[in-house]
């Protein structure tokens, strides 16, 4: 009997037994009951705001916090000089957590202050009195690279961030015996993950100095070395717990540092917690968008159609600092490289400072970027050779068992499958009048076996509770994509249970096994590999606890405990049983899954990844020939991320990944005016609506992965990968002309058909 | 070099080394920043609050909560009728969430609302009409003891709740061969372990039937069974978490059930947070304060002063329902006798149910309140025997080896050495002029092989941090004791580490191991001791996994690893390795302490403690012998708690302690008038203030336990033991006349010197 008799007035019950159901988030999201980190409230809990350049580039000449202190509520006021300012970085130590001297973009953080209310807060930011001296300041990445650039940073000779000059196989006698080269310039924008909750966070300081940071990240645990290395505290001191993440999609791996630094070192000087977050016109000037590129990009051909050399010179935009941006510059320049059967690859790619936003990450890691670019490549090669651009790409497309150029191991794949699912489902041998169609491929590593130093693998502990309930101990992230789900899914199958009665326990850095996060496409294939033997090893652990309660063998089968003398067995008896024995408690199977070493050398050649997701995205559009506007009609995915754990998990990604696919190609990007951002709103930088979304299709191509728990491979980054090049070649095949700059929109189509301004 | 470089507004460090610094709670009491019950809040968060019955004892005819359901702001009126309302109790299960159909005590909870704020629930309470049919009320023990008496519990004919007779030996031949017999009747009151923190809570649910329920408790982990079972939800579902506590003295063992049910309720009612506290009013009124007693004593002696046996008729005063009540009759119906070597024991002992406040627990369980009687009477003997009352003592207390005449195995025991002592440092033998000097002595269990059926040891985790810190996870509960900053010194000592580098991790039953928490003197000897093999474990983990990565035999020697090259390894060298090799998990050596079977037969007789805490307490007192008015000068307090492993702790105990009973003595108790509290106020209700503390000396006699963690035993409850007796039998001396009912006051005195009113 239910504890309350009375007719309810919410929803409350979770018990349908959908996997679905089992995510913690769940439920709290469609009540309107999830506690986002902006929901945070503590017991005399302060409110930080941030102080910023309102220069591209300056001298910090002199800072007076005179009148901000005298503010009534302030109680304190921080700047480079009262912290230890210690330089930090994810690949670069490029930042410190306040502006020293110098500050490099319009929003760099110059002062923090923390006050009883965010009215006080403001009012202290208004009284602090700086004194800039204007530098000249860049915008333009190429410009950024001329000898008589000024230097963004100290320690940069030529502003170059990253670089990279590869080689592999003998691309110039490549192009010197093609029969067909060909080449264009594409233009991709920074583009935010926007997704739909602003950062915001509480820090939590204490006399012992624990510290501990409530907010949503998809890699906690990674965030949580950084920030006890730049605020100089031992790692066991800091703890980071999340509440419901609002979407992260990239930029919440390592979310917004500066703010957890920030909000950490004003709690460390008040000892009251301190509350910060980003507006949203903040989350575009000084959140963390993907670097813009330039990319000029040849292709060799044979007139048969064999691929035989890339050649690219790209160039990617940093901004002031680079966080990960040198990571995904390298896999913006790379990745795309092992979608086809390529021999020959030169590659130049340069990440380059500049006065404006600094940059990050975004779901698909670069890679959907460097997709538009080749996959547009592809068409125009094909449209010369009279080749059926589906043909071509099943002509040289990656298969099981391939090592690829950059030696990535192919040890399942299903992208030709996938090409021609994607081609029968839009109807490539049946157009329909007026319409244009496109086709794109895509790869994405899934279980990154690079992206922490040597760091790979994941462990999970799953645990028999006293009520023969079962509950698995994860440190990677949901935040929307259904990794819970997917995990719920694994341990059920892996323990013969009903899902209903597995529960995840997450997100505390301090409880949560160690992982390296929601990124790279890890989560079901590393992270639910650990799922998958921490609950084998409960199991193990289960079937000896009873079988020595009971004296004789106990074998868990079904779901169920039997004895072979037929006696059925309680799981809450053994949990009871073991709780006693101990003294309290509990049993649990610890599973850790340490994938292959990655025989990764020098010049980036090796594999990479546990393994590789693949897909086929075939697109429908209309383009009206006297406004060049364009509707997209139809986008088919067609999917090899292995065994599909958890499908509702999976359909989610298919539409939310296409969504955000198509509102790179067609609706998104920065725009600035001299280096500040133009379009800092959600009605100035449009994301596709629910009114825009077309008609998604979607099919997978089920091959089990030898690696995945029960052969599952990624998805979540894969998906985004190919919709804007197979946008971009519907478009070409509508109208004959090509838009190389992102996004494609109407006035770009109308351009580039009346006024040949983007003709590729 | 710190992260702050400016001057702190605050004190925040806490580096000095000192075994208090590692409790978490020392440096957040000391600034004021530490979170209580009452200071949390949640997003969305509700108020609840109680009706409850105006009357001692009626029917409840009727309720109507449309009124309150018409009030703004207001989200859930509960009744009985709108839950399962199931029966629970700690020994009976005499209670429910909401009273059905009957009040049986002025506070009985009637009703329950929640609201957006604390004035719209109460504007909501004032709104519900309900009728009441009052009934004939009792609040007289004795008087409920009569045939004629109303029956308060249905299925409770004779109001007797609880009841024993016991007999030890042939103690009818020994009283009829006795030289001496001696006999009184004392009378002690409720006394509320007026902890500084009125209770409060906070339950958050969940749409999964997760509840959490933020709240201090000593013992969270049976609370947390004791809710689930009441609100039929699955054990695995509940959880709670500590806030700091402010105090709990055995009244936070369960807390406040009805408010954490009734918040619950609500919670899942609403599927919001709600919060509940008690004023300090509700404390005194509904709150659970100790059993009051009437004890008739009577006692055997040969002429020499041998004890031969001991007689008691015990009524002690329930109130309307039962929690732990039982189990303090029953200590304070025992613990005595096996002060001293008393061969026979008769002993009749009833609990009553009464129409007043619910009763529950205090430190020392009813062993004070018996102490007083018995050690009072011992003194009558002396002076009938004209022999030194420190003589009389010394000739027949316990001493180790001791089986006593209930079983109890005592296998340390100093008493003798305590006596001593006591009597040397107060001045016994040199007496100042004009003062009276008193002395008694107690025992306690350390660690109670019988609290929880028949769990009796605990478990404990300590963990290699990935920096080379060391935390320990206990599910043991300190508020203000000392239990951890004991934890520290016996990981600390057991790992040969500064305790600096060892942080306790606690107060989340999710988290933390089972513990049947704060009680019973078990956290040092019991807990502790769990914590000690915990830190051998660890030990033996990092020395193999060193071993393992140097390829030489590692070991751990002074707080240092040492491999047998000379090569020295960092802890965190070790962590690392651990973590990599097992893709994320840390080094975590897990203590479980299973102590000997309690061998405890069904007249109760048998071992009931690992083992046994003895003290001697003597005090110099001063009487106006016009007046009556007492000061006490000094109070000598000489334990035999084992090995001290957390001196500054265990000071602290004594002072806190000796001051309890000094209350108990001399100050506290409740007045009734009509079932109705009189002083239901910290104005009325008098606690002894900074003011009135007496001097307080005090000694350890340092034998080791050979059960107890490096010898250690408790010490928390028996130092308020031997308080009253050692003062009555002060003030005996000092007036040359015996007050009989606690408190000892002024007035008393005085109608005891001039009156006679309670001459024994």
């Amino acid at each position: 009997m239910p504890a309350i008799k009375k007719a309810e007035p919410v929803i409350r019950k979770g018990r349908s037994g959908s996997a679905v159901n089992q995510d913690p988030d769940v439920w709290a999201k469609i009540t309107g009951k999830a506690v986002y980190g902006t929901d945070l409230y503590f017991p005399g809990m302060l409110y930080g705001k941030i102080l910023r350049s309102p220069h591209p580039h300056a001298r910090i000449k002199r800072i007076d916090t005179a009148g901000a202190y005298a503010v009534p509520g302030v109680r304190s006021v921080l700047t480079a000089g009262d912290i230890s300012n210690k330089s930090y970085g994810i690949v670069v130590e490029d930042e410190q957590p306040l502006a020293h001297n110098r500050a490099r973009y319009i929003g760099d953080e110059v002062a923090a202050v923390a006050a009883v209310d965010e009215e006080s807060a403001s009012k202290a930011l208004e009284a602090i009195k700086i004194e800039y001296e204007p530098l000249p300041a860049i915008f333009d990445p190429t410009e950024a690279l001329l000898d008589e650039a000024v230097q963004i940073h100290n320690n940069c000779p030529g502003n170059i961030a990253w670089e990279r000059d590869m080689e592999r196989g003998e691309p110039e006698r490549a192009f010197a015996g093609a029969d067909l080269v060909v080449e264009n310039e594409f233009s991709i924008p920074s583009v935010h993950p926007t997704y739909l909750e602003p950062i915001a966070c509480v820090a939590v300081s204490d006399y012992m100095e624990n510290l501990t940071i409530y907010t949503a990240l998809q890699s906690p645990d990674v965030v949580r070395e950084i920030i006890a290395e730049a605020l100089e505290l031992p790692l066991s001191k800091v703890r980071i717990i999340g509440p419901v993440m609002g979407g992260g999609f990239g930029g919440r791996v390592y979310g917004n540092l500066k703010l957890y630094l920030l909000s950490s070192l004003l709690s460390m000087h008040t000892g009251s917690s301190v509350k910060m977050r980003l507006t949203r016109e903040e989350e575009f000037t000084v959140g963390r968008p993907m670097i813009a590129a330039r990319m000029k990009v040849r292709m060799a051909l044979r007139r048969d159609g064999t691929f035989l050399a890339r050649e690219s010179d790209i160039i990617t935009d940093n901004g002031a600092y680079s966080a990960q941006a040198p990571w995904v510059s390298k896999t913006l320049s790379e990745r795309n490289d092992s979608v086809y059967r390529i021999p020959n690859i030169k590659t130049r790619a340069r990440l380059v400072y500049t006065n404006k936003v600094p940059t990050a990450q975004y779901r698909g890691y670069g890679n959907q970027a460097a997709n538009f670019a080749y996959e547009s490549l592809i068409d125009q090669a094909a449209q010369k050779l009279s080749l059926d651009p589906l043909h071509l790409r099943l002509k040289n497309c990656t298969r099981a068992g391939d090592v690829t150029v950059h030696g990535l191991d192919i040890k399942s794949c299903a992208l030709s499958e996938c090409l021609q699912k994607a081609a029968e489902k839009v109807g490539w041998n049946n157009r329909k009048e007026g319409c244009g169609y496109g086709i794109s491929a895509g790869i994405h590593a899934s279980g990154s076996l690079v992206a922490n130093k040597d760091f790979r693998g994941a462990s999970a502990r799953a645990v028999l509770e006293l009520d023969g309930r079962m509950t698995v101990y994860t440190g990677e992230q949901e935040y929307g994509q259904g990794a819970y789900g997917a995990f719920v899914q694994i341990a059920a199958r892996t323990l013969g249970l009903e899902p209903q009665l597995l529960t995840i326990y997450c997100r505390d850095t301090l409880v949560t096994p160690y992982s390296q996060g929601a990124l790279a496409n890890r989560q079901t294939t590393i992270g639910g590999r650990a799922v998958q033997l921490a609950a084998e090893e409960l199991k193990k652990l289960i079937e000896e606890a009873a079988s020595e309660m009971t004296g004789e063998p106990v074998k868990m089968i079904g779901g169920s405990l039997a004895a072979v003398s037929g006696k059925l067995i309680r799981f809450d008896e053994v949990a009871r049983y073991h709780h006693h024995r101990t003294s309290g408690l509990t049993l649990a199977g610890e599973g850790c899954y340490v994938p292959p070493p990655s025989k990764y050398d020098e010049t980036s050649y090796g594999n990479i990844s546990v393994t590789y997701s693949f897909a086929a995205h075939a697109a429908e559009v209309k383009v009206d020939r006297e406004t060049g506007a364009l509707t997209v009609h139809r986008i088919v995915a067609v999917h090899d991320s292995g065994h599909i754990v958890n499908p509702p998990g999976a359909r989610g990604q298919i539409y939310g990944g296409v969504t955000q696919g198509l509102g790179f190609g067609c609706y998104e990007g920065y725009v600035f005016d001299r280096g500040k951002v133009a379009n800092s709103s959600l009605a100035d930088y449009r994301i596709p609506t629910a009114l825009d979304v077309p008609r998604i299709d979607y099919h997978f191509i089920e091959i089990n992965d030898p690696e995945g728990p029960f052969g599952a491979k990624g998805l979540g980054e894969v998906v985004q990968v190919p919709v804007p090049g197979a946008i971009a070649n519907a478009v070409a095949d509508a109208t004959g002309v090509r838009v190389t700059n992102l996004p494609i929109t109407a006035e770009k189509i109308y351009r580039t058909m009346f006024k040949g301004e983007c003709d590729g």
